[in-house]
């Protein structure tokens, strides 16, 4: 096994350490309790409790951590050995989010007075949320640059550790109905209370089962001989939650989120089929998880229909609840055409900032000292994990032995 | 491995494709927001946040998403070869069942002005849950009935299959504890905002400790050697769930939510180690994860229970409350004694139903088109999904190299 | 295999139906809905839904118990075989403490006419929730003393099983990540509503973002080769919800929860790396899942923590918190010292109780008629479950066949 070299021991910690003493410190300086978590500035019986945000925004939160730890933690652990790694990177990279957040957060919405006042309410974890744009095809095309510049021409040498076993993609299976079942909440966490969350939640699901409906269709049809592919159950179903990310909180109408689910998982499902193969041909782009089919796509197609939706706003659909989704059409300070116009902008900006950003982020990691496994130790947790693999193999040996006892 | 003839390569897709296309035309022409989901017709600040019913219908809504999907669709993964299909299958028809509920229900419930009118608090996943007899005695005869129509008595070729492994037990696990978890939420979802929803959660709680302990206790003692069933805790644990479907919403009592449990839990383990051996030899019914234990016998007990405690129902118990769990009793067009034959009545027309359906179900599947896995290929995931059988076998091969680096 | 004794297959049974019957019995006579659970008592209509506690209260409960069932079940799954007794006694165990809870907490807190009235806001699930020194401290070395006494000198024999195999880990993640998301639930539950639970949950969000920083870091710094270890990440990163068990519903500040996070992250992680091994050497406590690391170490500091955070208590800071969460305090019985010394002799008081328990406890189950598994047959289901042993090694046979067939 490859074995690491001596001071890559000290990457990890010092990371850890200095992020942690540098945001400690700024939690010492600037954060402080907002009015609604503040003893002294809130107290149940001054209000009436349900004055207290926490009640609406706490179910969320979680449903989104629920998504985030166990839906993305195990969707990845699909492949055979590098489950440690899937699972205890998520873990570790949402914990850094969920500390840079309320900074980050803080120092944009709730500063004033010299500090950061927290409560759930701020949070970017669901501050930013559903946004086809802003996370997913941003996070899908950084990384798809990303991983062009550490493109690996002699990958083949990791090719029997790039696929699942049996019960890894049952792992994987509890990731996809983690994300299944959130989605509606991830997607609804940040908007207006009321009847701007119910329709988001409600338009979410109606996408999700549509986009279910058109995976499995899709990946029986495919295929040679009419078997499904858990690849596309585990990915393509979900796309339906991506590409309403944008929309869902406007006036998408039921029969709109059935159609935008079922094309995404069209896509994502043709995708996974014949694009991603292409994609690393020609493109010498390795998509092991498909996120382009699951993120890149769907979110581009999810930006366009948010487009299309923001430029059919009108005061007559929204009437008082144009104000929570289009506060500047409310205010008359913009038309709808040009809400749509800002719309088709903002994922220029998006896909320019991916872009660049992924390239940079590619160069970065090729620095010298930051030394990466060999080609035939890619997608190995050996390589970052003690892994109990010894014990595995005993493991089957005592058990046969057990088996004779059994019978006897 | 059983080849999947050409034809039946298009029935899957049709299937999900030809359904889609149908409803999501149905979608365009009916389905509309209602009030508290459009946008012009429900805002915050036109209302106390608190009358959207989306607030207190949502989080049980999730919950029995989270029980179907994760806890039916793990429950069945017990089997050592079959995980997937429980798994994508359950997840599948969920999905199916979503959209489907929007519409029937619709129709039935919120069909005004030439629309429905959707918002959470309509759905059927909400709407018809808890139903001893509704539910789990109409699925469990009619799944059994079915399954005697579909007799193979050939089936000991697959008997291999039948069993479960070691981690395929850990999944199933899984299962049964997101159902005991969300079983309080799923019978009181639809039940009367307020007590109705407080007492029917509280019951059901009751009710599934004791059947867990009687679990336990009758596992352990109908045993050869005094060891535990894996079978009877995933299973019948939850009989308790069943056994109060119909009667937590009344005024049961602490005390009579204990005592039904512990009876379903003891009839449900006796079952499985009893009566589903005979059921195959003597009634030719093949019951592999045993719904009559879980479903059909804790249906018709908790469908009688539901007789009995209705027929005990008086306004002095009730008081107010009597409104919301027999309106028809409260408004004094209907005694306690009908009320309770009519819910005797709607048992037995239940398992005519439940009969009569199953039987014409098995008879359609037997259609020659449908052609069906050989006797030797029953409950195999090949049949229907690429299974990663090969990498498993090199998932092995190359950990055991590694295990000497790891020595070294 | 070790085989049971015949009287031992009495034992359990015994135990289930002795306790259920008494409970049964206490329930009859005692237990009744209290107002908000009692149809007669209280109706949606005659007041407003949001008064019924149970709206605020359920949530808690349902996250405490998928904390508990999940989460500790699952945590201890990582033993290579020992799942299914981990996950099944996990289950056995939360439904016993279910219905004495009712019992216990009904006569403490809720007991009047006669009669014990239950709704959930009296559940000692929720009502004991949070205690760094009554749940951790004192669970944590009960067991300990309790280990102590039945320290097995041979306990060498079972070691091949003493350790985890690679899906046996991944199991174990999936109750640390159920841990890590449902503490702060867990750790509000009990707290007064409003800005209480709100400051709670979010103290506990950030203690448990630390920890889990501080582990990852500490895990590769103290491993030979910078590789992670499992065990500390599926244990010590969730050593932050003990730490502030105590003090997360006090003024504790954002910063305050980060240190004490980041401090018990670090505590833990070293405790496995380098007391657990002390502890049976030394002190012969055999450790296996380093109870001491994740619940004794953290709880004591919480403990302290909670005296100095009590003892900076003052009206300034608290306002009119201050009533619910130093009462005495609030209503000028006790100064912020004494309250201090207080909390200091509850610790105290915790750790004789739980030393004194534990030991007896352990001469308790060294009594002659409960014989216990010989030290080669430790950390094994076989004793306790029917396992299937031999169809896994079955599974594997079939599946080299099949892949000929896939191949071909």
């Amino acid at each position: 096994m490859a074995r690491t070299p001596r001071h890559r021991r000290l990457v990890l910690p010092l990371l850890c350490l200095l992020f942690q003493g540098a945001t400690a410190l700024l939690f010492a300086v600037f954060v402080r309790y907002n009015h609604e978590t503040d003893a002294a500035l809130w107290h149940w019986g001054n209000h009436s409790t349900v004055d207290n945000e926490f009640y609406f925004r706490y179910p969320s939160f979680q449903d989104v951590h629920a998504m985030v730890f166990v839906g993305f933690g195990f969707l990845m652990v699909f492949l055979q050995r590098y489950g440690f790694s899937s699972v205890g990177f998520t873990f570790l990279v949402a914990t850094f989010t969920l500390q840079w957040a309320t900074l980050v957060q803080g120092f944009l919405h709730s500063f004033h007075g010299g500090h950061i006042h927290v409560g759930l309410e701020r949070w970017a974890a669901v501050r930013d949320a559903g946004g086809s744009m802003t996370i997913h095809t941003f996070g899908a095309y950084f990384g798809l640059f990303l991983s062009r510049v550490l493109y690996r021409s002699q990958l083949e040498k990791s090719r029997q550790r790039q696929s699942s076993v049996y019960h890894s993609d049952l792992f994987a299976m509890i990731g996809t109905i983690f994300l299944w079942i959130f989605w509606p909440s991830f997607n609804s966490a940040p908007t207006a209370l009321g009847d701007g969350q119910h329709r988001t939640a409600l338009n979410t699901y109606y996408s999700l089962t549509a986009s279910t409906l058109s995976t499995f269709a899709l990946s029986a049809l495919v295929s040679g001989d009419g078997r499904l592919d858990m690849v596309h159950i585990q990915n393509a179903a979900l796309a339906g939650g991506v590409v309403v990310g944008t929309s869902s909180e406007m006036m998408l109408t039921p029969f709109g989120a059935v159609a935008a689910g079922f094309l995404a998982g069209t896509v994502s499902t043709l995708g996974y089929k014949f694009f991603t193969p292409v994609l690393e041909s020609r493109f010498k782009v390795q998509d092991t998880c498909g996120v382009h089919n699951l993120h890149g796509m769907p979110g581009v197609l999810g930006a366009l229909l948010g487009v299309v939706v923001a430029w059919l706003a009108t005061h007559e659909v929204y009437g008082d609840g144009l104000q929570s989704v289009f506060p500047l059409i409310a205010q008359g300070q913009r038309s709808a055409t040009s809400q749509a116009v800002y719309q088709l902008f903002g994922m220029f900006v998006t896909l320019a900032l991916a872009s660049v950003g992924g390239s940079l982020g590619g160069l970065l990691l090729k620095l010298p000292f930051l030394d990466s496994p060999p080609d035939s130790q890619c997608f190995e947790d050996q390589i970052y994990w003690e892994v109990p693999g010894e014990q595995e193999a005993e493991a089957q040996r005592p058990l046969r032995a057990e088996e004779q006892d059994t019978e006897a």
